[in-house]
């Protein structure tokens, strides 16, 4: 029988697993500090909902798994947390506004797994619905940098557009085939210059507005603004209003790059749009992405309701910062019995410490001392108490630091108050230790 | 077009959602400190590993969501943690031991939805591998014990019994049809005295036997072990050792009962087990459960490798405890600029306040200082700061504390300062102040 996950799914043991929740942590704390609150909807939805026109596109479509339910009736998982959300604002039509809502959530598609692109994959993502305004966009891109930099990841860059920027462009240059257009745009960084150049033609109807299409999209953003003022001054201005209130936010004016060929795959995008690619690794794609979409909940509530977000990717995240994070065992103190009569002690003992909030473990499969701190040091343990014969007869507790190899008898309570100086524990989900 | 969320599934909104995960904050401590890691599998897997005989039995089966991918193979959605942990386990065999493993998934089962018990459902739940020992039997009760008293269950009850005692007695009993007389035994508190007892004879060859099993059954504890022991001396030792440990581990005498009518529903557990009832609540079913499963790992891996193991229904538990979780708000500080020319000093203002690690959020949706200060009302928010001309000339902050409905004029530093002594916030998962 297979014993594998299924084809681009994989299992996450608890050193990898306990690393991507100090990651998936510290992207939460950055959106509890922006006031962003946690949302989570089923893993399934009615597929009616996932196919509604205008959102994913017709393309990423036939990538939804789907089924049926015992009355016939599709359902789909969710391929990403947009479009459920988009439901649940239809359904909740009373919610104060703004809504912000952020998700860690796993999703799926069922395209063909390739690095850092799993099938059932997890994303960290937030939106802001109910207000259309610059320092809103500016928002998602300082929250965006603040988890990207508190997540770990040190060089990177955010190319930022606008599709209402494209839009006035390519009207301007009387570009025919809009969408495939943009299609084509999207992906400038991963053809090559010559065939890009080429399959970009076919969209001119004048091959001169082609030339000046091509020398304003390799020009420097000062340049740009400086030849499409003249009929894009809004949406120049939008922008730059966005740049403006993220530098106020605290981004650094270098990850900060304008780029016009910036598209952004997802149909529903309608005003400012966002990738962030790690310097030097373009390749792996983009890590965060987002932008404003002001008509997609408007398909699902009826009512148009302005919406901007973003999502980062957790499983590019952690290839790129993985290795950077410690990935400390979960209890420091592992409780010896040298004797199986002895593992009564033992267990009074562990009651004890865990009642006073300290971590720990009794060791009761190996026979021997040396095999049972042997099986210590595999595990990484800082203390070993032993429970030997003098020990229990003397009601004293010898605490062996590992690291030191230094051995001290204890009484209980001097016992304690030992672990309680050298060790403090404030619980989180992880169950990482602070100072 | 429908826009509920697909039967027996349901959002999660964020005041609902921060209560769950307070409470799966708190079962995580538990795990924790009793040295258990967190791991997570794919939500789907290959049918043959879901429908592997011997698992969940016949009747669960029916109840997987399948469906096929593109290559045609069948695919399932997990409906529990145990089987894709010991698919984990045959696919690496050389993990150390025991294996000590932690989970707070959703799964999925086809039922009908009835109160707390949806389609997709949680759990939190640990399974502890490799090791068969009384010592490890109980230190899954007393960590269910203390997972149930911090997640804020007071009252209930652990009924304990062992499979191995059932069998024993069922063939004293000359049973025929041991696995239906099984299911039986399980809906003791489900059917009526009468038609339960009627049910009963069937499997009785010998009618006598039928009444001495009555009052087996209807005995206390003390003269159940004492007509049993001659035949199951060794399995009511076991149990009585798990017991004793037990309460060793610190969980109290008053909740654990001995109950020889437990037998648990799933066909792969083979010792000890045990449900655990709110009082007075029985009704609801049982809030966790859980039991010894020796055989179940090795089905997969081809090795024998002893388990035990529970999980804890988290929609149950929601439905005792979530009425006595306050829910605060996400912030604690909404920044109020006057007008939008204040936007600015808004935003360099919260960008201040979160790098000194302080939560806040900036209001821009509404035009009048009265709408304003409703609108923070409405969000339950502590502390509002006013940007107004004036603050604006004098560089000045109006704090204004809503539940004092105080304000005072800060310099910048006197602010970060007030706040910081008056509130001191200390990053969890869920964004959660302490002290």
């Amino acid at each position: 029988m297979e014993m594998k996950t299924p084809k681009g799914t994989k299992d996450y043991l608890p050193e990898e697993m306990k690393k991507r929740k100090i990651v998936m942590k510290r992207f939460e704390e950055v959106f509890n500090k922006y006031g962003y609150k946690e949302i989570w909807t089923p893993a399934f939805e009615y597929l009616e909902v996932l196919e509604k026109k205008g959102g994913l596109g017709e393309e990423s479509v036939k990538d939804i798994y789907k089924f049926q339910d015992k009355g016939g009736r599709w359902l789909g998982l969710r391929f990403d947390m947009t479009t459920p959300i988009a439901r649940v604002i239809a359904n909740n039509p009373n919610l104060l506004k703004p809504i912000k809502w952020y998700y860690i959530s796993n999703m799926w598609r069922y395209e063909n797994p390739q690095r850092g692109r799993l099938r059932e994959f997890w994303q960290a993502g937030v939106e802001n619905i109910g207000i259309k305004d610059e320092l809103i966009d500016a928002e998602i891109l300082a929250l965006t940098y603040d988890a990207l930099k508190k997540g770990g990841v040190k060089e990177f860059i955010f190319k930022i557009n606008s599709r209402e920027l494209i839009d006035k462009i390519s009207k301007y240059y009387k570009i025919k085939n809009y969408p495939e257009f943009c299609k084509l745009l999207d992906k400038k960084d991963k053809l090559t210059k010559i065939e890009w150049k080429k399959n970009l033609k076919k969209f001119f109807i004048d091959k001169n507005l082609c030339v000046g299409f091509l020398r304003l999209i390799e020009s420097q953003w000062d340049e740009i603004t400086e030849s499409i003022y003249s009929f894009a001054k809004k949406e120049i201005e939008y922008l730059e209003k966005v740049v403006d209130y993220s530098k106020d936010f605290g981004v650094k004016k270098k990850y900060l790059v304008e780029d016009i060929s910036i598209v952004r795959g997802l149909e529903y995008y309608t005003g400012f749009i966002f990738e962030t690619f790690k310097k030097g690794e373009e390749h792996l794609g983009s890590l965060a992405s987002g932008g404003r979409y002001d008509n997609l909940i408007g398909l699902y509530s009826g009512t148009k309701i302005p919406a901007t977000g973003m999502a980062i990717g957790i499983d590019r995240i952690m290839e790129i910062v993985s290795k950077s994070i410690s990935s400390k065992p979960y209890v420091d103190i592992l409780i010896l019995p040298l004797k199986d009569s002895f593992k009564k002690s033992a267990v009074r003992l562990s009651s004890i410490l865990r009642e006073e909030g300290i971590p720990c473990d009794i060791e009761i499969g190996r026979k021997s001392i040396k095999k049972k701190l042997s099986y210590a040091n595999s595990l990484g343990i800082k203390y070993c108490i032993i429970l030997g014969e003098d020990e229990i007869k003397n009601k004293t507790y010898s605490l062996k630091n590992m690291e030191e190899n230094k051995q001290y008898p204890f009484s209980l309570d001097d016992l304690i108050n030992y672990i309680k100086k050298n060790e403090r524990y404030v619980w989180s989900r992880i169950g990482q230790k602070f100072i």
